[in-house]
């Protein structure tokens, strides 16, 4: 297919790549022209504007944030000059408000609006083996099945709302800011009574919490190896607001994701904002009075 | 070996039946008679009080909570008429400060205190595959192998002071109250936004958070579920309880868990306590506006 | 002076009359037509679009929020046509953000931009006894000094940059929430254990909490009349998102505020948006298991 | 009157003082030994166990904390050998638990057991100006009511139930302790946004705030001068749980004072524990990343 590809940070370049290995047809744009130059050495067209990407069959982006989306003009003007009938498939973590902007943007044009945010980290995209949750028409999201088998092991339909797969991804950033919260907090508690946090987490995801979740972060808090990161703090914070933002629309109080935010927030405001979202669990640790040195 | 085992409720029952069944004699005692002279049936001699139990080479005890301990004595009178150098296993979930207070009580008195407390329901333990977490004198261990290994399928020893698996298992009720929370507060998000429950767990449970505190769970909230209960929310909110108090005993702010007594006081107050902890999910229902009946 | 005047809800119309009887001349500009043809029968000039009222020597703005403040162009379009040199005094409580926009916005311009939010309800706007907080160039908080006082029985001077007295305000109001949740918290702990409302308020207000903010609020509570509106809960929720807000901008977490919000979240799913915002306390209620009704 | 007088920390020396001067005998009993010897100079008779301190009309105790009750036996042993319609006017903080347990072990005796805390520091009791919240039977109150004039300014009479006293004294506690972090938090905020504290706390005193609990907290915080103490911060974490026990007995959750125990115990990790408590403000300044000393 003629796919044109929108923000090319670590995920969407590994996920372009995988395209480009599936024989499909790319045009490239990025802010930042470095990434864009390195995909056109495996095939891909660079182009000059977002709304030269913004053409073909599909166009995908993989932008940081909404504001991101607003800034490029993913709104209004890049969209005007759209082919009927296009698919654009958002694989980005935005706002259920900027969703519902969006699908309306694109509706008001003749365009389909697909959400498929995805969950995994650079090297799982890279392996082709995301999970992605799609929501949108379900004849677009037929269309679009040779690109997400692509770029993932498994795509989930929520429904023909754009805001099903928004909210659905949200949602499970929150569960996994809240086991990140939760291990923090029962390996400061254990460690002080004299348990070693490796101990407790030994034994937990031995069997009711065997998770990757639990195992992957609980490696990651009790080594305090907090870089490179796989998923950066403030951006953790930002997912944490995207919650909050969603529930406030919903009328859904979140507690927890309260008490995340305040963590995160003061995490960043300890000057830890580039290092992986596990390092909130230093925040309960100074909350605690514990010091001492995290890599 | 002979062994005296004072508190028969589900949990106690099931694991004195075991050590019956592995050849050992015990000694039975209950406040309320009934389950005493159901073991008694099974080979077991049902003593009248507290203290014709705590004797023998080992007495195993398993009651509700702290008041239950104090009561009957077991921080002292109950101690004074105990040979010396006999073990008390004490397999449950009780606080870091009674703990301190009873290894305190049987070392003045020359007896061997050891906290044992496991995880696992009244069926894990009819099957004799508890985990058990374990800390006191290391030969007291070696000694009670045998009897640990006939109600576990596992023990995880984690050191001499009887503390460290006090602290183990407040910690690890409150992870698991922690992600009941989490899928309790994610679920209702998700479905104002046009998705089951069912859907954003089965995605999440099919990945990141494969591990059966989620899947079982989440099953109950998905469902509704709350009877019969596997573990009672009044139960819940005491090992809430539990852990503020550890955390004080420690100075660890734990706010996560802050919230979580505030949703379990309040699920309680509205008349939920003899539910399924897992019922807290109402909580964050009801907090969202959202009505209907749950079984 | 020739004063433009852009916002006639119930706070603006107060205000704005308060400057016609000082004799100053008032274009007016509403979005809804009514109030500013009642103003007109006081003297003012009603005008049709928004740039009309922006200018002379002053424009005063009195809009609902942030978005009102976007969707008539005050941060582009209606600036672009007002005269070098006029201050604009905005006299909403608007975020941190949008008073940063703005100002840079009427820099740009040759506009001067002085943030003067106020404390007080429309009663106490129609008195002319606001208290303003004001922030901006020197020079001009000189010249607009006649028109706060008649206004406001005082002005308090910030400093240099409008997001001081922004910040002011949002703190204020932030305490104003706090203090509205703080009692209805301890009169509902106090009822329950058989002290009445009233009685708890009348002691504390006597002495340590003798304060307008304790009596008014302690009294709207303990009667439960949350109607007529002083001040609606669903503004309430607003602004404790912009304290929020502006905590996140200056990374300081709130946890105050991150429990306002939901408090106020979760008045607004039960339909309580349009009552004053002291309903809140039938949040603390209902949690507690209480019911019955309120006015 | 003949008065027993037990436990002289500050506040209790300056209301047995109180007493001495109105005319009234004392027999006096403290922990330590030097504060009966000094009062004796002013004519008290110094006792060597707390039993002979509980006799003739009226004992009055005011011990630290529900654990003093408990240690010197004024649950049991000291009440047996009092005599019959003896009053004990039990003047501290204590929980709902321990009032309601002292009213049933008195009413066994034919002791009459009346609570009337205070609100105050050292110095208003050394000037007979305490607020006193008395709860008890009328005719005892009556009976009392010399003693209680002589040492408060007014006595605020709350019902029969004790526990009327002592849940009115909790929660106005916790009002305090809200108001301390309100400061905080709306303090910190404003600083950030270029406001000081001292400007935020004025303004705002000046109006809607205009009460002795924020204009003298607001001082001790705006200077950071948290010595000497006027309440010692862990006895402030001792009243937030106090607080929270009593929301748990009635089944009323808390969300601020689960906050405030965060923070407090944040303060006591940090080794703030002996200063005032109004030094949880550091706690808010330390999560937003500042620092710098204070006295």
């Amino acid at each position: 297919m003629e796919i044109g590809f929108i923000g090319l940070g670590a995920m969407g370049r590994a996920m372009a790549s995988r395209l480009l290995s599936a024989g499909h047809r790319l045009r490239v744009w990025n802010r930042s022209p470095g990434p864009a130059r390195d995909l056109a050495a495996e095939g891909a067209q660079a182009v000059g504007t977002p709304a030269e990407a913004f053409r073909g069959d599909v166009a995908i982006t993989m932008l940081a944030d909404d504001g991101a989306y607003r800034s490029i003009g993913l709104a209004g003007p890049v969209l005007d000059q759209a082919p009927r009938g296009m698919i654009h498939l958002n694989m980005a973590t935005v706002s259920v408000e900027l969703t519902r902007e969006l699908a309306a943007a694109h509706a008001e044009r003749g365009l389909i609006y697909v959400a498929a945010p995805v969950f995994g980290r650079a090297e799982v995209a890279a392996a082709g083996k995301l999970t992605i949750v799609a929501a949108g028409p379900e004849e677009a999201l037929d269309r679009a099945a040779p690109l997400l088998d692509a770029m993932g092991q498994r795509t989930w339909r929520l429904g023909p709302e754009p805001t099903q797969a928004a909210a659905t991804k949200i949602a499970g950033n929150f569960m996994i800011a809240a086991a990140i919260e939760t291990i923090s907090e029962a390996t400061t508690l254990a460690a002080r009574h004299g348990v070693a946090p490796e101990t407790l987490l030994d034994l937990l995801t031995s069997s009711l919490f065997a998770a990757p979740v639990y195992k992957n972060y609980g490696a990651i808090i009790a080594g305090r190896k907090y870089q490179p990161p796989g998923f950066r703090l403030a951006l953790g914070l930002k997912d944490v607001r995207l919650a909050l933002a969603a529930g406030e629309a919903a009328r859904v109080p979140l507690p927890f994701a309260s008490v995340l935010r305040d963590a995160f927030l003061e995490a960043v405001a300890h000057g830890d904002g580039d290092l992986d979202w596990a390092a909130v669990a230093e925040v309960a640790r100074r909350r605690a009075g514990s010091d001492g040195a995290a890599g």
